[in-house]
C-alpha cells in the first residue's frame, strides 16, 4: 500500500510578512525506502523564527530555502518503517522532517535522526531539551559567562529559548530580568518561570522609558544579556551594561520595510569594553551532548519550566508561522501532525 | 635654586572640536622631592586621541580630567632628581607625567615610572614600543587572532596604533590592508609599512564605493578588523566580513554634532557570527612585558618601522593635538618638550 505524504511547499517568497498564498499544502506518495533509510511519522513540527531568514533570497549563513520544497523544520515522531538496523519501528525519534507528515531520512548520515528517551515528553526535544534549549545553553555558557551573583537579561523571554536561557542562568545563581511583550507574558516569566523580574516593552514607548525601566530592574548594571530582538531593546541594554558586558547574538529583527536596523550607539562597545558575538547554534554540534544532559535533568527534576503553543493540524503551520512572527504564540509553538 | 615648571592646562572643555582658548600655559615652581619621589624632566610628550574623550565631563571608562591641572599624557625623559634607590640621575624612563616640562613622580607606585633601554631612541617608548604598540598588539594577538593567510584589515592605518597592528600581523603571515586617508599615507602603508594594499577612504565618498573598494583588496573577504575610526568605515568592513570573523574595537569618532553615529547593520553580527569587543589597553597591565619585548626586538630588527610628527615646544601641544583630531599629523604625534 503506497502512504500518501501531506506536505506544506514555500510557494512563493514573501516580501515582508510571509502570507498564507507563500504556502501550498501538496499530496504526494512515499517512495520506498532504500538500504539505510528510516520512514519517521512525525507527531509535532516546530516553528522557529529561523526559518523567516530562509524565504528569502539573499546570503545569509544559510542558503535560502528551494521553492516548491516542504519547509524544512524541526520534528519529533515515531519510526514507521526501517532500513537501518539501529532504528526499530516505533522508535521515538527527533529529527529536521520538515513541514509534512512523513519524512525519508538517510540514518546513515551523522546526527540527522537520533533516538530519544521516551520518559521525557516528546514535543519537549523540539524545545527545552532540542534547538532552542541549547541554543540558551550556548550562549549562556560559551558567550555570557557570567558569574554568580551577576545580572543577566534576556529579551523574548517568555519565548522557548529566553525562557530557558533565564532558567538556566537561575541555576547559575545570577540575578535575572526578563524583556518580554504585555502584562500576561511578564506574569508568566517572573510568577512561573521564576525570573527576579520582567519588563513589558510594550509599556515602554521609546529609548527613554526602556532604559529607566532596565535601571529599575537592573540596579548593578547588566553584565551579560542575551539578544533575540535587537533594535531598541539591544540599544537600552548597550546603556545599561558594565564594563566587560557580554552580549549573545541570536537574533536580530529587521525594520519594517526590510530594511536593517541600526544600532544607535555602537561606541558603547568601547566604552563599557564590551564583546558582542554572534551564533548559530547548529554550527557547535560537539557541544550539543553536553547541553542536552543538562537540559533533560533539568526538565526531569521540574527546575526547567516550558510553555506550549500547540496549533492542530498540518494545515495550520503557515497560520500559526505568520503569528509566531508577530509574537501571538505563547511559549514553544509546536505544530500537532495528526 | 627653585625650577619653574611650565604646564599645559585644560581651563574650560571643548564643545565639539577642542580650540586653542580651552588650554592655557602656566608657570609654576617645582616642589621639593619627598621620599621615594623623583623629578623628571621630559624630553618627549605624547599626544593621543584619547585624550579629547578625557576633556568632556561624561561618563566614560575614565574620569573626567579636572580643569585647571595639566592634561594627562605619555612622556619620556631623563630623571633630574631622585629620591628612590632605583632611579638614579639621568636614568632614561618613561610615564604619564603629562603637558608640562617637569613632573615629581611618586616612583614607589608600581608602574607608573619605568626605566627604559636607551639603545632604542627615546621617542619610540611613546609609540610603537609604547601605548600605541602594546595597543595594536593586544587587539591583534587577544580579540582578533588572525590564522596565517587570514586577511587583516585596519583603520587609520598610518597612525601609531594602525602601522604597528599591520606590521605585527604581517609577520605573522596575514594579508594586510589598510584604510587610511589620502594617497600620501596609502603610499607609505603600501611601500615603506609593507602592507599588502591601502584604500584611501578619502576617495571613496560613499559606502558603496568603500565596500566595493574593500571587495577588491579583500578578495577572500576579512577574517579579523581592528577598529580605530567606525561608522561608515565599519559599516563597510561588517559588509565584507567573513564568518566568525573578529572585530576589535579600539576608537569609535562621533558625528560631528557630537551625537553618537550608529552602526548601520547589526545583524551582521549574526549573520556572520562576528566577534566584536572594545577593549582598554591600560587595564590590561599585566601583558604589556610580554607585548614590549615582541615590540622592542621587532624595532631592534628594523620589522616595526614607524614615522613621528613632531611638534617643536611645549607650547605647540594645543595646536599639534587639535591637528591631530583632524588627521593632520602623518605617524606618531610627539611633542619635543624643549
Amino acid at each position: 500500500m503506497t502512504l500518501i505524504n501531506t506536505q506544506i511547499h514555500l510557494v512563493s517568497r514573501p516580501q515582508g510578512e510571509p502570507r498564507a498564498d507563500n504556502f501550498a499544502r501538496v499530496e504526494a506518495p512515499v517512495a520506498a525506502l532504500e538500504a539505510g533509510q528510516v520512514l519517521v511519522r512525525h507527531q509535532f513540527l516546530s516553528l522557529d523564527p529561523y526559518m523567516r531568514g530562509r524565504m528569502n533570497d539573499a546570503k545569509s549563513y544559510a542558503e535560502p530555502h528551494p521553492l516548491n520544497t516542504p519547509m524544512i523544520g524541526g520534528t519529533v515522531g515515531t519510526v514507521e518503517q526501517s532500513r537501518h538496523p539501529a532504528f526499530q519501528v516505533g522508535d521515538p525519534v527527533v529529527g529536521m522532517g520538515g513541514w509534512q507528515r512523513y519524512s525519508v531520512v538517510d540514518a546513515q548520515k551523522p546526527g540527522v535522526l537520533r533516538k530519544v528517551d521516551s520518559r521525557l515528553p516528546l514535543a519537549a526535544y523540539l524545545g527545552a531539551v532540542g534547538m532552542p534549549g541549547v541554543t540558551a545553553w550556548y550562549g549562556l555558557t560559551q558567550i555570557m559567562q557570567p558569574q554568580q551573583g551577576q545580572t543577566v537579561t534576556v529579551s523574548a523571554a517568555s519565548g522557548a529559548v529566553g525562557g530557558a536561557l533565564g532558567q538556566l542562568a537561575k541555576v547559575r545563581g545570577c540575578r535575572v530580568v526578563g524583556i518580554a511583550g504585555g502584562p500576561e507574558k511578564c506574569s508568566y516569566v517572573r510568577d512561573e518561570l521564576g525570573f527576579d523580574d520582567c519588563i513589558d516593552y510594550k509599556a515602554c514607548p521609546d529609548l527613554k522609558s526602556l532604559h529607566l525601566a532596565l535601571k529599575v530592574a537592573c540596579p548593578q548594571g547588566i553584565d551579560a544579556h542575551f539578544e533575540n530582538v535587537g533594535g531598541q531593546i539591544l540599544d537600552a541594554v548597550m546603556l545599561r551594561a558594565n564594563a566587560f558586558s557580554r552580549i549573545a547574538v541570536c537574533g536580530m529583527i529587521a525594520g519594517y520595510n526590510g530594511n536593517p536596523l541600526p544600532m544607535a550607539n555602537p561606541s558603547l562597545i568601547l566604552v563599557n569594553r564590551m564583546r558582542m558575538e554572534g551564533f548559530i547554534v547548529s554550527e557547535h554540534m560537539q557541544l550539543w551532548p553536553q547541553a542536552l544532559k543538562e537540559l533533560g535533568g533539568l526538565v526531569a527534576q521540574g527546575r526547567l519550566k516550558y510553555r506550549e503553543s500547540i496549533a492542530q493540524g498540518l494545515e495550520s503551520a503557515p497560520e500559526a508561522f505568520i503569528g509566531l512572527l508577530k509574537g501571538r504564540n505563547f511559549g514553544k509553538q509546536l505544530v500537532l501532525v495528526n
